[in-house]
């Protein structure tokens, strides 16, 4: 018997919702969906006879914490800077907590107070992170308990559109939250590669891509993460030499996404006042160095040598070069580019979506000296663009470890992510009857 | 009768608080001067018979409030993102505030309840914002007094060392906040060119840069402002097609920087663990793109058709190819940098700054059809390490327009900055007097 509070009924808490409600009988269960759109939440529920729908102003601390204290363990599918206020409450009136984002460094600082109270602090339990450190640690544990040792791990995922939908020279539509896409990758990533130490700052982030070919899915970019360097210590690769995780786009998305980083579009701290009386072409000009010939001309110019026909189409695509007016009355270059790639890049109802994820290892098997190589790969399709395979990875991961929690299956408390293998085991093992499977292929 | 507080009494407030002490006796001032550093505020007032020195938490709301409290006028020398806190206490209070800052979001917020308790709320009036607006208004007011029209305005600031003591290949050395500095010009910048709107992000402000040359004083470097537009109003310039504020390095030095910007260390958001077992030469490495040769072979590689001797020269002067360590144990790439520049760029006891600045107005009078083209221009020397041109342009203004008002020169309340005839006149009078004259000359 528990209560169960959701916070945050959106699109990526619809497999998450579902998959509560159907256990909610068995286990006993009480789910209470929150959301600041009370029909969403009343949708979510379809009126279960388990379930309640609520709707709160989640910055209203008082009421926040009363509904907090009504329940045993809080899933918070709110934006992530937002966990921690929820998570502190949470801590306070000893309530478990469960969400699908990166360990922040409020969550970092309750692990202790959370330990000596027996409370979980569940975190990186949804796509990437989540079903990525789960299937990653299971090759992982597997080559040590052969006695192998790991030289080099290599982890890409991505959300893309599936092959069937891909109706665009971008290979891109948006499954998740447009205003993370348009600003990925700023600030400087870390990896580790041949024993050194190696940095990419955003400038170059999108130029200094690794290719990568998925056997019956296509070739990929892979563009390098934020922090690949913590992950060593998490896996237990001590040892390691090359440890980098990146995120994949279409093959070809990240010299054209290149041109909007070096214009300087994505930017995201100069308001732009009265941009309704700019068009988009304007715009590009106005980023653009002083030159002469029409805008499109000039970008050439301004691009160099890595520029292409194929880069040109993209951009025409989305009517970069027009006299296509800006809606948007004010807001940084990168409000401008998303409010248009909004419009490009929306899925259509019967669009589905696709999930890439790829690990690739290095080892060394005891007594033998020649290099093991092994890639494990997993590709969701969605089904339409609100059953899309972005909402049923992210969520179902932390459903189930909700779930095996409550149910006893793993007693861990603090901050905790699904590297261990309690938690990992019977994730994997659900995850593959929801057809989340990966498969391993050694390669030559 | 008057009671002053001086919150900040860093090398900047020197020149701010000897003007108010020496005035003190006419006008019937008593003066605190408060600072963490409670000698350092006993320093300043020496025992000065107007004058006394006290320390304080600025964070301690209620000690600050008491404080202010007691006070007429608060003089804030704080860095730029404390003063929110004080004005608001100032406001509440009754209480004038005084800054050199840029008007910050906070400060205008306040500007209305200001405004009709008839408190001052007085920003940007230091050397760069400060005196550029002050001596740029009285050309702008004197040019349209005959009715003439200003096309195009253009102003250029920098703090840098003098010709007599500039001893090393970058020109230059810290006068002011090494932090502010390495930081410079994260962001985009926006000017007006010939009627367009132009926008420059952060990973190309140094390389458009603009060349210029003020007689007797040397050729520089010059780089955008974050935001020139907003001074098109400050002005009362409507009908310019050229605004472009911006800050001069040496000649030189923006190419040399350019590498920190392409390279990625100046970046201020990932920190690196255990920076203190690497080297400067082994961080450049990191953050340079794989490839083959020593990490000087590489670096010209990867900087391309831009790079040449003088930059190399400049980068060996910073031993940033050596294997020396780096000492600070963890921190950004900016910050590693900056702990290597503030040994390098280290103002010697008898080395003297110099602040450049340069207006340029292009302007028709009417019946005439020839452009006309005038420079205003100022240089100031300092004295030694301590008596900085930099300190005392900065905390010039400020001292002045704080006795103006104080006597009644002027009776303006809410924000204010130096652009109104009723502050700049009398300002740019006694900064004459101060040696702080500016030359103003018709170009052919």
């Amino acid at each position: 018997m528990a209560n169960i509070l959701i916070i945050g009924a959106g699109r990526s808490a619809t497999s998450l919702i579902d998959y509560l409600l159907k256990k909610s009988g068995e286990f006993n269960w009480k789910i209470t969906v929150a959301d600041a759109d009370k029909n969403l939440a009343e949708e979510k529920t379809a009126g279960h006879a388990n379930a309640k729908a609520i709707s709160f102003n989640i910055n209203d601390a008082e009421k926040r914490r009363e509904v907090i204290r009504e329940h045993d363990l809080i899933i918070s599918m709110l934006p992530a800077f937002m966990h921690g206020a929820v998570a502190k409450d949470c801590v306070e009136f000893g309530k478990h907590i469960a969400t699908a984002s990166y360990v922040s460094e409020e969550m970092k600082a309750l692990d202790k107070e959370a330990k000596n109270k027996n409370i979980l602090l569940l975190n990186e339990c949804g796509l990437d992170p989540g079903i990525d450190h789960a299937s990653a640690m299971k090759v992982i544990d597997e080559i040590k308990s052969k006695g192998g040792e790991i030289s080099a791990f290599r982890s890409y995922c991505g959300g893309l559109v599936a092959p069937e939908s891909n109706d665009n020279p971008w290979g891109y539509k948006f499954s998740w939250n447009p205003r993370n896409v348009v600003l990925a990758g700023q600030g400087t990533a870390q990896y580790l590669e041949n024993g050194e130490l190696k940095f990419i700052p955003y400038n170059r982030l999108f130029t200094q891509t690794n290719e990568i070919e998925i056997e019956g899915t296509g070739k990929f970019d892979a563009y390098a993460n934020r922090d690949s360097i913590g992950y060593i210590n998490e896996y237990g690769l001590a040892s390691v030499k090359t440890m980098l995780r990146g995120t994949l786009r279409q093959h070809g998305y990240c010299k054209a996404w290149n041109v909007f980083v070096k214009l300087g579009l994505t930017d995201d701290t100069l308001k732009i006042t009265n941009a309704n009386k700019l068009t988009y072409g304007g715009l590009i000009n106005s980023f653009l160095p002083n030159g002469s010939g029409s805008t499109k001309a000039k970008l050439k110019t301004f691009m160099g040598s890595g520029y292409d026909v194929e880069i040109e189409k993209m951009l025409e695509y989305l009517e970069l070069f027009s006299d296509k007016k800006i809606t948007v009355a004010e807001g940084s270059a990168a409000q401008l580019l998303q409010a248009l790639l909004e419009e490009k890049w929306k899925l259509k109802p019967n669009d589905k979506d696709m999930i890439v994820m790829q690990h690739q290892f290095e080892y060394t098997l005891p007594g033998q000296t020649t290099l093991q190589k092994l890639n494990s790969s997993l590709v969701v399709i969605g089904k339409d663009d609100h059953h899309t395979a972005m909402a049923l990875t992210v969520g179902l991961p932390l459903a189930i470890t909700v779930k095996n929690f409550l149910t006893g299956k793993f007693k861990l408390y603090g901050v905790q992510i699904p590297t261990k293998k309690e938690i990992y085991l019977p994730l994997i093992k659900e995850l593959e009857e929801h057809t989340i499977i990966f498969s391993e292929k050694i390669q030559d």
